[in-house]
């Protein structure tokens, strides 16, 4: 029975509020249980934390710059980290972007909701990927959003659909306030969108006036294949604003991401700040290990280190999974996604999992519709490479205990 | 002109955001130029920044808990953190708290707007006392709150009026989600609510049903006269939730801040959280900071300083100030309150005063209503102590300035 308190409480909350406590399932990171592998959540790996690094950077920090690092700072965020972030993107993409149009956020889950906040009212429509990220469904949930999905296939985004999904919605009188996307190692795919279809997605963004948020968390953790154009890049008309993150290069733990745009609408992100800015210890930490060059020397050992994760993951799937799924092939970022051939049955395979003691993201959670019950989102990034085998042999007998031959 | 991509924004905008950028004033923390003394902001000063200890402790963090510190962290906070703040507020105030009841936040600035999210859709009513702290009426604002003042005076807020108030508005229909208070040291007039106040509140909001935010950002900054209990502590019936923050006792630059209270109202308050949790990296340096007993003594050391700037201060009005206004008398926190006297134009005093090289809180801007014309909020914590009496003298003459008798 709920209490006096509990009933007092639930009296008086907001639409958003009643939102979320309709939907279970809310993404928390508690660690797993002993003796159970996670492959849940896209968490770096900690073996591969530059924390010596990060201490003896914090140490110059605080003897040279305390006076700004420990106090209040600006709500754009700290000038010398939006200025080493976009002299590196304006050399990594020949740009020529202002620190002005960059925006520090505590990672780029508070960019998405800050967008959201800027652009979304209840009722609004935005269009996104199915699948699409977690957080961002359940962030444009609680703003009321509705929530239109746009097909994603082995290639990423659909743009052939695009057009004539916008003509329906035109038709109904609906104007999405933005595509939300992720291009390159796609959440929870783990698929990169080709050039072609990005030149076709920023044309077709010109034509109808569309606005894109482009999702970048794992732009520089390419394992193989060849470095493409960012939307952003590719934008001349002011549609692009792009997010970026150091949950994955750097540290999750420090909590910081920014987004880059058109000068008026990172202006706009700005006024809708309500914590009066981002650390400013952590900016300049950050700044502090990019400008040093250790930032992206550490990139490599990512990359490095993620590859053979990724690898491990995917020689496994072939031993173990073949008989029972099929999974794609990313290229970088975090995760496989993988879908079960139809003679198994998901729920009796999920329960097989818990069992076996490997817990992922079940499909479902990744789609605003609820479809996707074939499929799993695989995390690869926090697993140790040597446990990878055992991890994926777990979910292979799973799959086996959920075919019609056991 | 606007340029396309400013229209195309400016189109798309949500409710919230075509708020706030119909609001000049937005608060910023840029600098003020040279030769200008600031009253503005009621930044910490950074001469009692504890730079050299965070320095040490950080190394210690990341030797021993880096894993943690530097990974995604759980979306109420790190759990050493609660636990720190649960048994020092237990210590402080006789209370049986349970980590569970505290939620990190970036900053109360944030903790406010997450209350806001929980709790408040547009036209709510929440009730503020007239003057409040204007990060918490702009966060209200954005929500499409309707705001309504309750009157604060050299006690602070009128309990008394309060009792009519709730009557009026239940002759309307209407129930205020909460009421949003500061009985200690509050801002911008720096008075403290007495005990029988205090316990007035309380009794009343028990006979009312009416939730408390009690926003205690500087209750550890007393100077002089006694403490009094918490709101939180004299409640007994899960109705006040009590906001604190690190940024004055600790850095502003970490970003770190709580609320305590009921424990189901801290759990929705968690769901509210879009940037998945904050700072793990930050909070195991404040909990390294607080379990080590350097906090409380750096407490001691901030108690001296911002006492003696206090004093500066005070002082340095008596000498110049007094033929123009009167002002508060605060026993901690960061602002005295100053009301000109009639015969002192306003609107020529602060053209005075820009000229003179001095900048302070236009009175105003403190209120949802926009009265406060007459008042000005000074802050005594930022501007170093041997610049006070410059400060205020020419404050001093700003006044004289736009008196008749010039």
């Amino acid at each position: 029975m709920p209490t006096a308190s509990e009933n007092r409480i639930e009296a008086r909350l907001s639409r958003a509020a009643r939102t979320l406590a309709s939907r279970p399932g809310m993404r928390d990171f508690a660690p797993a249980a002993d003796n159970v592998i996670s492959l849940t959540i896209g968490m770096p790996a900690p073996d591969l934390f530059p924390s010596a690094q990060l201490a003896a950077l914090t140490q110059e920090v605080l003897a040279r710059e305390a006076d700004q690092a420990l106090q209040y700072g600006q709500l754009l965020g700290v000038p010398g980290l939006r200025a080493y972030l976009a002299a590196r993107l304006n050399e990594q993409e020949g740009l020529q972007l202002g620190p002005d149009q960059f925006i520090i956020t505590a990672g780029s889950s508070q960019a998405i909701a800050m967008l959201g906040q800027m652009f979304v009212d209840p009722d609004d429509t935005v269009l996104v990927e199915g699948p699409s990220f977690i957080g961002a469904l359940r962030t444009f949930r609680m703003l009321g959003a509705r929530i239109v999905e746009v097909a994603l296939d082995d290639s990423g985004l659909v743009v052939d659909d695009l057009a004539p999904l916008l003509d329906k919605l035109d038709a109904d009188g609906v104007r999405p306030k933005f595509l939300y996307t992720m291009p390159t190692f796609q959440n929870p795919t783990g698929v990169t969108l080709p050039a072609e279809r990005r030149a076709s997605l920023i044309a077709l963004a010109r034509e109808r006036d569309l606005l894109i948020v482009e999702d970048d968390a794992y732009g520089d953790l390419r394992y193989d294949g060849q470095t493409l154009p960012s939307l952003l890049s590719l934008d001349r008309d002011g549609l692009v604003v792009r997010l970026g993150t150091f949950s994955k290069i750097m540290a999750a733990g420090v909590r910081l991401g920014w987004a880059v745009g058109p000068p008026e609408l990172i202006a706009g992100l700005a006024s809708m700040k309500v914590d009066a800015g981002t650390s400013p210890f952590a900016s300049h930490l950050a700044a502090a290990f990019g400008r040093s060059g250790q930032l992206d020397r550490h990139i490599q050992i990512l990359r490095a280190g993620y590859h053979r994760r990724r690898d491990a993951m995917l020689q496994a799937l072939k031993e173990h999974c073949a008989p029972y799924a099929t999974w794609t092939y990313p290229e970088g970022g975090f995760f496989i996604w993988v879908r079960l051939k139809p003679h198994v049955s998901p729920e009796r395979m999920h329960e097989a999992a818990a069992r076996e003691g490997v817990t992922y993201v079940p499909g479902n959670v990744c789609f605003a519709s609820g479809e996707g019950q074939e499929c799993l989102r695989l995390a690869f990034s926090f697993a140790p490479e040597d446990q990878m085998p055992e991890a994926i042999a777990r979910l292979g007998r799973a799959m086996a205990s959920a075919s019609p031959s056991c």
